[in-house]
């Protein structure tokens, strides 16, 4: 049984806790935060869970197996590091580092400890994602024509990022995983509404090659939540409403049709609409799937499908569209290291 | 009672017809159209209804006072500016020109004509558009922080003009006439999904001065219809959602709060949810409205509220964003010509 | 060519000249109403339409074959008796008649004439419920449980009838049509709450053998508009949104499973939940659809599929449910006739 | 501080204890259930908290003082019984007891034990039933015309009892609370859909004096789950959706307007439609307010607003409902007796 310690018990960290306790392949041997009221709460909710301020004492214990890093990103670098130091395995929330820099440097200093690197890209691990990859990969919706997502509520500014870093994070793993593709550039826009703070609205595109476009709203500051993709396809496309507490993806036989038109030597463009589908999801809370998959993938010794070269094309884009949006929109490109698998 | 002629009678025609021809202020001459089928449709509905394929009957005849435009853009030039040359005023269809130069052009000689030139921005004449104006107007929302729109669907692809001058043209003239100020700059991104066609779906975005930021999301190829908007103020803000069959604008009680935090010199963000409200919308169709303040005008020698300065600025954006939009999202900036006004 | 005169120029009734206008099977004649305001109204849409507000001058033209009666439904018996004796067609809006011995009068009389009896119970062309009768008939949904409907929005309130004349008759035909059982008995309860009229608001609940049931909610009074259908199936179920632009129809792999559990002499439930499935819905108005299958039964000299039968069915009912309703719900059996069929 | 003893931890159990462990007012002594697997769960959670498989040891010690009862229903009244014979005080999940009978027992064996005796009609505590208590007490929307709740889903079919004590339970609560007004009789109908099983669908209709009516829909086998209650008022016109994340409750200032029409002595009737309107809802968890809410009321010695008599209440209108559904839709006559305060 997989023995971790959680690093940071804030806004995420409960959950994480709450998982990793739920999950036989794994226990919760104690829990640091830097913060004595947080502990607190720990304790009354799980009296056997060791607690502490000293991150040391955490790395020193030879029963702590994994390092669960949920801590403000400018940190992951040195406590991961750390971590692999001492022998752990790491498993560290989105974004996975503050710059493209430290997470390269994270993987290397994974494979030289031997141990594994673990991102928590949560929205991989969902039913709905799992469903719509499966959709994609299967070649039911044919080829990809674009992926529009929009990720807005009110709250949660964060301090330390904007908001590419906080919500698009996940629009950018899950393209990552649904998609398969590597975008060529990253074109972005966005405004801080608050004197001195990072922007809290942005617009990303991602270019791919071919014709296959990207495209990212995400929003701190917006009266509802939305939480909307449409995904076209040359055969079929899709609407996934994550806050739908059913039928969260729905699959449109809908799209256009091509015949030659000779007179005008072009394409003539028709219309199909055909029924709508919204296979069962499964509900299973994801996190609770991905804890099981990092302990398994922990005493297999391989790497869960969201390692370290997840985190960082990840990270890279993130980076290029922060600078594209202090370009005003010009196209950053993307030059990806090729992933050493 | 003014006397009209309606050219081109394809998709909007008929709805121009049928506004024109039911309001007293005015009635509908003729109807000019190439296609002789189309205008067998006109003398089965309205038999009294004079029906032509030759445009210079149409200015030929003393009887008619002002010409309705409705025929592809690139023809919008010749046939405004020859019917100023026979002393009609003209109602244009949007977007008002192919380019900023002939709307330029046609102004100059609308004005030596000393007729009037209308452009037809229905949105302007919601009865949705005219209470978010007054809710701008009144400083109910407070500073205006940003303005989204997903405007979105599956047909209707255009052949002469990519999607930006179809579709975005609806939003460029709201955020005009709603927020009263001219963006200095635009980003747009974009693509094509059949070849040898222009773009079908585009993302825009218009940049201010201060930190106002407006949006669009506009596509031909979505597998459902959307017609969303969030306008975020500084006191309150605003979702428009155009298919709700009631309730279509909700002003939302919602924001963030800023606190001075000594510690770290930094705005400390608290956030507030109130109450939301939905103001009945009048519900009278917009083109009917929009028809009877023509007519109006017409007799008062006045200019329309969206006359030929607020169809240039439109065509001037439109122009720029697809500059930029062939520029991956490089940023063009707008100087905008002052208005004569 | 089926020439037609409309008798009533109200609600309804411009809806019935526009289709009877629109199709090549029929042409409208005359359009009679006893207000001239309403004529007026006609000839300048119709200007080729005869208007008068003389019944007796539509039922001696000898060039008009059948009458469509959009009239308060008091004066449904005499003015469809009236075109009998004249030789003339008739289509009847619904509900046919104030009454069942009205309605099997007008069968009998049909009969001698030797002419067609047709009610509008539109809803029964609709794509809609066409489309939930093939799934109910072809065996997708299993044995049907139960049928539950919310028809109420604000408005309309009728002067010479009750809510259940009015709204449940459009129910009692769709339940008479797509479940092909006749209930046997029939509880209603309701209020009026403006002094003097008649109940704006009913609950009625239809029985049959076996243990399916029917119930609908219809009134006059609600802040919102409903158009809500469930249909629970041994094997699927449906929910009907008659409001949904598209998908108005979907298709729930849902249910219950049974197995016996011997502790207890009694079946054990378990839950089943699959995929959702939307099918495509034929947008055709439905009284255009109507108004052809008319004409084609009066050149055929077939009945319609809601012919005076189906009229009189649904009649018989709305009677009991009233007698039901002033006696607070008390069940009123249904003896009804069999059909002469 | 109130220490509890929790009895029964099946379905709603563990929410039960969650919050009286939450709160700082009480504090959970013991759980208590037969089944020992479930006592497990309990501990791997709350190690600190006692468990046993016997009633008797709970109510014999004296650091308890209250008993949380949440059996099936038609062991309500023994245990209570027994714990008021044990001079604890009682909370019992809706409904009270298995009829009015012993209802009216356990009231009079709270009052000679001088305990306090709570029934939880959860409901009554939430943020959206206190608005709308206040907006109907306080006049906003004038008369009330009736209360009509659709209240379905799938799933959790129970054994000793029909779905009327189950579901319907939970709107006559509410009616009971927020109308403020008594009925004087009820009518109901539904069906049972598996063999040897109670009905699992049922429509109940309460009528009241005036021309009030109440109507709630109750169904376990629908394919989509709906809390959607409509409240129509003289003035005003409220829409409850309980699942919709926020904007709960919905005020319409819509409704007719009635006036004089000489010439036939009856009112005419016109509509008004005016600006909706959602008031924030407090969104603490009812249950924590009402464990709180129980625990001051045993400190000050003073009933709960849903004591005894609210649950008698509740429990004689649900006899006489499934008296009513027995004898198809017939009015059974409720003669309550007066409150003893």
């Amino acid at each position: 049984m997989l023995s971790v310690a959680v690093i940071g018990y804030g806004y995420w960290g409960p959950n994480l806790v709450r998982n990793f306790a739920s999950i036989k392949e794994a226990r919760v041997a104690a829990v640091c935060d830097q913060r004595p009221e947080r502990l607190e709460s720990v304790r009354s909710l799980y009296p056997a869970v060791k607690t502490t301020t000293e991150y040391a004492e955490v790395l020193d214990d030879a029963g702590i197996d994994a390092i669960v890093i949920a801590t403000p990103v400018s940190s992951h670098y040195a406590l991961a590091s750390a971590a692999f130091k001492a022998g752990k395995h790491v498993w560290l929330e989105k974004p996975m580092t503050a710059g493209a820099e430290e997470a390269v440097r994270l993987i290397a200093e994974a494979r030289q400890a031997r141990r594994l690197l673990h991102v928590d890209h949560t929205f991989i691990y969902t039913g709905a994602v799992r469903k719509i990859r499966e959709l994609v990969a299967g070649g039911e919706i044919g080829d990809v024509y674009y992926y529009d997502s929009a990720r807005v509520n009110l709250g949660l500014f964060q301090h330390d990022v904007n908001v590419i870093w906080d919500l698009a994070v996940h629009d950018l793993s899950i393209v990552d995983h649904v998609l398969g593709a590597r975008p060529i550039g990253v074109s972005a826009t966005g405004v801080a509404h608050v004197n001195g703070n990072h922007a809290n609205i942005a617009y990303l595109t991602l270019f791919f090659k071919n014709s296959l476009i990207a495209h990212f709203h995400v929003n701190w500051l917006a009266p509802v939540k939305l939480r909307q993709t449409l995904i076209g396809g040359s055969k079929k496309m899709i609407v996934w409403d994550d806050l739908e507490p059913s039928e969260k993806v729905k699959v449109y036989d809908k799209g256009i049709t091509l015949s030659d038109d000779d007179s005008v030597h072009k394409a003539r463009i028709g219309y199909r609409s055909g029924d709508m589908w919204a296979p069962r999801i499964d509900a299973t809370e994801a996190l609770r799937d991905e804890a099981q998959h990092f302990a398994a993938c922990v005493a297999a010794g391989k790497p869960t499908i969201t390692d370290g070269y997840a985190g960082l094309r990840v990270v890279e884009i993130a980076e290029a569209a922060t600078r594209s949006l202090d370009a005003n929109g010009q196209m950053v490109r993307l030059e990806l290291q090729k992933d050493a698998e």
